[in-house]
């Protein structure tokens, strides 16, 4: 089987086509490999084949690009026109639209959408960003308890072609509280004249609006849903976040905590549309701060002046020793980040996982500190060799567990646990295991200094 | 909205209860949550607590049971009983269920179980582990090219309690071959007398039996599908793949690559369940790798022993030095593991995004060279901190260049991107640092030497 359809989608954006041809082409195509194609062109081109198609397409595709290209073509559209792609898009994704345009634009823009979709649109994006509410939709399927299944089923029947999904239901009182799910599933396998309430599933799995992003996905995830629903403070239905969104939401949580752990900022835009003034503003921050940790380190040298003077040899495994108590920390602290982000592992884990990390640091330390009682007989002697081994059980073990307990004493603090990166981890370590190496050094070779 | 159903589940477990009321929780309750609680019991009691309910809620509970419980808990099941739970359960998370019993048990089990399933989990078992085979489920609706909506939708309803998800059909040839998908929503919308050849979407995005999970699992998400179906290589389907594998797949491969930036080996189990000479296990071996490098930049050290003798305080600056390049080079390439993996980008962007990347370590060189210059007067005069401000320049530059391009070049060469891991870029950093370091310095410093 193959795409036939993509082949032609591509031979077509590049040698032109008669428009029937075209929309052929384009009603068989998934939005997203249209959007994808369409957004390598150039702005100007893109509008122009944009403009063959329906609004309907136009309105899908727009949902399916990246923000620097949705930007870039939807500054080339009249308001008019662009007021009326909005109305047709999915309700989270436009008001993802709309934030791209810029500020002193959208209000004439806004002012041509319909009211109803306008205070939707208002309405969804005064939620903070990376909150339940701020991902969500408000396009969802609502039933009342004493309807039957038959009157469910018609009623699903009218919407569901201008709706984002149908296979999930929501209960809902007049009130707007939420009484229970019922899944297209159910309602197939149920007796037409049965009453909702008696078919819907009540113990339902909910969001909060103000719920963090991350762990309303976890939640999802968790419990293989399609959807969740999201409910305000009074318990009033408002929302309801996708499986789909769900993934996006996870895949950025997860690009955020890796380029934490790498020590860079948060990008929030893709690294191939990333200007390089924007990489360097991302990066250098904290490559200073790091720069400005190691002087530390250079202190502890300094301070040990003497000592490095009467044996130059040290200096051999002072990389050795701080990058090992480094490494070991790195370790410590990866596991613990994605463990706490993944929800794997809470707070109140922590003791019980430090008991653990004092074993295992200390089996590490004692492995390492023989691999390199090796290398220091070697190269300097037995007396060297023992000073270095006991450094290496001491920076290992303390590089463990500051890796291990910095994630959680940040989240503790209501900050991000990814924040203990690997280079930061590193340069405590460093600076703990120079004042180590130098001291146990200083106590220990005393009669030669 | 409260979830009462699951604060009684807590009560009820904890002082036990009449069977009849226990029924009536576990009907109402998520076996998600079900799972979780049972899982937190010791196995004897949990196999008790399971002995309470039906075949078909201990099938769903063992679905969602991580691999150690279910190991643990299927143990205490003579063959006979764990053969019907196997029975019941998903087909994607049975052949799971299947790999924890020992080999030597696993024969007898299953011989009890029906031939039709268990030649079913003998089929899915033969897949390599981490390719789209290994995670699809042999559990989906097919239909036919020349059913009428109507007869399609009777097919669904008749089957569809004791299938996992009816909300895409696939329609399949005599000869297996895939010809296109159906969704229920379109069933519903179309008239019922329509043929399923004309409702029918033909351009499917699928996925290759043999394909990587990964790019299979982001394929589904960059699509928004329920579920991708799978095809061998004679286009013959053989399965699908749902959305909630798929999040499981992208949160096991992000946690694999996080683990490996971190220089931690596969791990497999939940940090919580893995025992100290597991973790051992998995962290010991980089750090010795690691150490072994690090004596590369311990014999450059020794090399320029004679600088360092002449100039001391050269001493200060190494870890600061040293460590912006690794730093630097940590940055590029999380950025660059990442953007890999999400396949946001490919092999072919490495050139563009090489000469990007040219330019950001040289501005970030100059910004961070000059930052360490103020500190090289102030600590020890204009000569080493024209020494420390070219080295840091370098440092950056070779460290940026080298972390953005190692990950390009595993994978090139079909390793995993992520073993380009923090630690080791930063260990590579500190050999090459060093050697700049000293090098320049001698080379500057000459009159003094």
């Amino acid at each position: 089987m193959k795409n036939t359809y993509t082949e032609r989608l591509d031979s077509v954006l590049n040698n032109g086509v008669t428009d029937e041809e075209f929309h052929e082409i384009c009603n068989a195509v998934h939005p997203t490999i249209l959007a994808s194609r369409i957004s390598e062109l150039e702005p100007e081109r893109a509008k122009f084949i944009l403009d063959k198609l329906s609004i309907d397409q136009v309105a899908a595709i727009f949902s399916h690009f990246r923000k620097v290209q949705s930007r870039e073509i939807a500054a080339l559209y009249p308001d008019e026109v662009l007021a009326d792609i909005i109305e047709k898009m999915p309700h989270d994704d436009r008001v993802d639209l709309v934030r791209q345009i810029p500020v002193e634009q959208r209000e004439t823009l806004l002012s041509k959408i319909q009211k109803v979709e306008r205070e939707d649109i208002l309405r969804l994006s005064r939620y903070e960003e990376e909150t339940a509410g701020a991902v969500m939709t408000s396009d969802y399927m609502v039933l009342t308890e004493n309807m039957t299944v038959e009157e469910a089923l018609n009623k699903i029947r009218k919407v569901a072609k201008d709706r984002e999904t149908i296979y999930n239901a929501y209960v809902v009182h007049e009130t707007k509280r939420l009484l229970g799910i019922v899944s297209l599933k159910d309602l197939i396998l149920f007796a037409p004249n049965a009453r909702i309430s008696e078919v819907m599933f009540t113990d339902v799995i909910f969001a909060r609006v103000d719920e963090d992003q991350e762990i309303v996905a976890n939640r999802l995830s968790e419990y293989d849903l399609l959807a969740l629903p999201v409910v305000d403070e009074h318990n009033r239905m408002v929302g309801i976040i996708t499986f789909d969104d769900v993934m996006d939401v996870r895949k950025e949580e997860a690009t955020e905590d890796f380029h934490k752990m790498g020590s860079v900022g948060l990008m929030g835009v893709s690294l191939k549309d990333a200007s390089i003034p924007f990489l360097i503003m991302k990066r250098v921050p904290w490559l200073l701060v790091l720069v400005f940790m190691n002087i530390f380190s250079g202190a502890g040298i300094a301070y040990f002046e003497d000592t490095i003077e009467a044996v130059v040899a040290l200096v051999f495994f002072l990389p050795l020793l701080i990058d090992s108590g480094g490494n070991a920390g790195s370790q410590a602290s990866t596991l613990m980040v994605r463990a706490l982000a993944t929800g794997e592992v809470k707070i109140r884990d922590w003791f019980k996982l430090f008991s653990k990390e004092i074993f295992v640091a200390v089996a590490i330390g004692i492995i390492m500190g023989l691999a390199v009682s090796l290398i220091g007989i070697f190269r300097a002697g037995p007396e060297v060799a023992v000073v270095v081994s006991l450094t290496m059980i001491c920076c290992v073990m303390v590089g463990s567990l500051l890796g291990m307990s910095l994630p959680f004493l940040l989240q503790k603090f209501n900050f991000d646990p990814a924040t203990a990166s690997a280079p930061l981890i590193t340069s405590l370590a460093d600076i703990a295991g120079v004042v180590m190496y130098f001291s146990i050094a200083t106590w220990y070779l005393s009669d030669k200094l």
